[in-house]
C-alpha cells in the first residue's frame, strides 16, 4: 500500500484503501477480468456524488436494513468485488442480522470459488463471527438465467424473501425480481438497469453503505420498513445531486 | 474476444473492442496496475456523454488538429493505455502529421517500456508507417516533476511547442503548461485537473478522437487554429450535455 493510502487523514484515503483491497484480492485470484474496470466505473460515479453518502442514499439504506431485519429469510449475495472491497464488513452485518451470505458469481470457476470461500472463512474465524457461508454447493437455479450464473443454493438465495445484492448485474437483478423477491441493491450508477429494477436502490459506495448499516444495528436505530418509501424518488435525488455537482463545478 | 464484441453492429461493439484491446495489452505487460480502473472511470463518463462525439468535442478536436498541423515541433505523448487502445490509429496520425511520438509513462520499468516499444514497432512495420518513436533513451527532464516520470527526450517532448497528451495525469499536464507549451489533452472527465489545465481539452473517447483527426486529415479538412476558440466553453458544454443526459434519463 502506498504511503498516501496508509494515512487515514488523506482526503483520498478511502478510495486508495479500496484499490489496495482490490489489488490484494486480485493476487489471491478472487476477481474476474472485468472487476477492475467495473470498479473504475464506480469510482467515477462516486466522484460525481462527492464521495459521500447523500441524504437520499441514507434513506434507502435505512429502508433496506428495515426490510432485511423484518424478513423471514433474508440473505446477502456476494460476488468477487463485494468480498474484496467489504468482505469483513459484510460478514459483520450478516452476523448481526443472523442471516446467511451466499457467494454467487457471474464468471464461476472452481479456483475463484475456492479463493473467495477461503478469504471469507479466514475473516469469519479471525473475527469470531457466526455466519453461514453458502454457495459452494449450489442445488437450485434462478429461473430465466442461462448457464452457471443461474446456480444458487436452495436455502440461501432461492428460498429468500428479501435479498441484498450489492454490485449486481442487470440480468440477475431482473431475474430475482421476477421470482417475487424484495431485491435491495447498492449501485453507484443511478441510471443502471440494476438501479432501475430493484425494490430498493442505494446509490452509494459499498463499504460506506455496509458501515452505515452496521452502525445503525449497533445503535439500535432500525425502524420498521416505511410504507411511503419511494425508490424512484431516491434515484431521482441522486441524479439531481450529480447534475447540481456538475453545474457547481463547471 | 466474445461473440458480441466480434459483431460491429452490436451497440456496445466499440466499448467491448476497447476492453479486448486492454486485455491483450495486459497480457503483453504494457499496462500499469491502475490502467483498468482508469479505463473504467473513462467508461462511466463516456456513458454519460452517450458514447458519442458531442459537437463541442468536435470543435476542440478541429482546434487541436489545426494547432498540431501548424506547429514547428509537434509531438504526441503516449502512455500504456493510449498504446493499447489506439496504438495503430495514433501512429497513422503521427505519420500524416509527420511528427514523432514519445512513450512517456508514469510507472516506468524497463519491461513495460520494452513491451510498448515492441508493440508500436510491430504496428509501424505492418502498416508501413514512417514515424519516429521516441522514449527509449530519455536525455532531458520536465522541470517541476520528481523521479522517473520527469524523464523525456530532448528532441521530442522537451523541445516541442505543441504536444498532444491523451489521457494525461494532472501533475504532468500542469508541468507541460508551465514549460510554455500548447498542451492538447483528451479526457472524458470534464472536471479533471488535466481537463482544466490544458490549452485545448477534448472531452471524448480516445479512439473516436484519433479516428476523427485521421479522417479530417485525409479529407483535407484542417483549418487554421481559430483565434476565438474558447476552451472553457467547450468544457462547459460537455458538463451541460451530461447534466441534460442525467435529467432526461431520470
Amino acid at each position: 500500500m502506498s504511503k498516501i493510502a496508509a494515512d487515514p487523514s488523506h482526503p483520498r484515503y478511502q478510495s486508495l484503501l479500496m484499490r489496495h483491497r482490490l489489488e490484494e484480492a486480485e493476487k489471491k485470484g478472487m476477481l474476474a477480468g472485468s472487476a477492475l474496470i467495473a470498479h473504475g466505473r464506480g469510482e467515477a460515479f462516486d466522484y460525481l456524488l462527492g464521495e459521500q453518502t447523500i441524504p437520499s442514499a441514507l434513506i434507502a439504506t435505512q429502508q433496506a436494513l428495515a426490510l432485511l431485519s423484518s424478513a423471514n429469510h433474508p440473505v446477502i449475495s456476494l460476488n468477487g468485488n463485494v468480498v474484496a472491497l467489504a468482505g469483513k464488513e459484510v460478514l459483520h452485518l450478516a452476523h448481526q442480522l443472523k442471516c446467511p451470505v451466499e457467494i454467487n458469481i457471474f464468471y464461476r470457476t472452481p479456483e475463484r470459488m475456492e479463493a473467495l470461500l477461503g478469504h471469507l472463512n479466514e475473516i469469519k474465524l479471525r473475527e469470531e463471527l457466526d455466519v453461514e457461508i453458502l454457495g459452494a454447493e449450489p442445488d437450485a437455479r434462478i429461473p430465466g438465467l442461462e448457464g452457471p450464473r443461474a446456480n444458487c443454493s436452495k436455502r440461501g438465495i432461492f428460498d429468500s424473501d428479501v435479498i441484498l445484492v450489492p454490485l449486481e448485474d442487470g440480468d440477475r437483478c431482473e431475474a430475482l425480481v421476477a421470482m417475487g423477491k424484495t431485491v435491495l441493491v447498492i449501485d453507484l450508477n443511478p441510471l443502471s438497469r440494476t438501479a432501475r429494477m430493484a425494490s430498493v436502490t442505494i446509490v452509494d459506495e459499498l463499504s460506506r453503505v455496509i458501515t452505515n448499516m452496521n452502525k445503525m444495528l449497533l445503535s439500535d436505530k432500525v425502524a420498521q420498513p416505511g410504507d411511503n418509501y419511494q425508490n424512484a424518488q431516491c434515484i431521482q435525488e441522486a441524479l439531481t445531486h450529480i447534475a447540481t455537482f456538475l453545474s457547481s463545478e463547471g
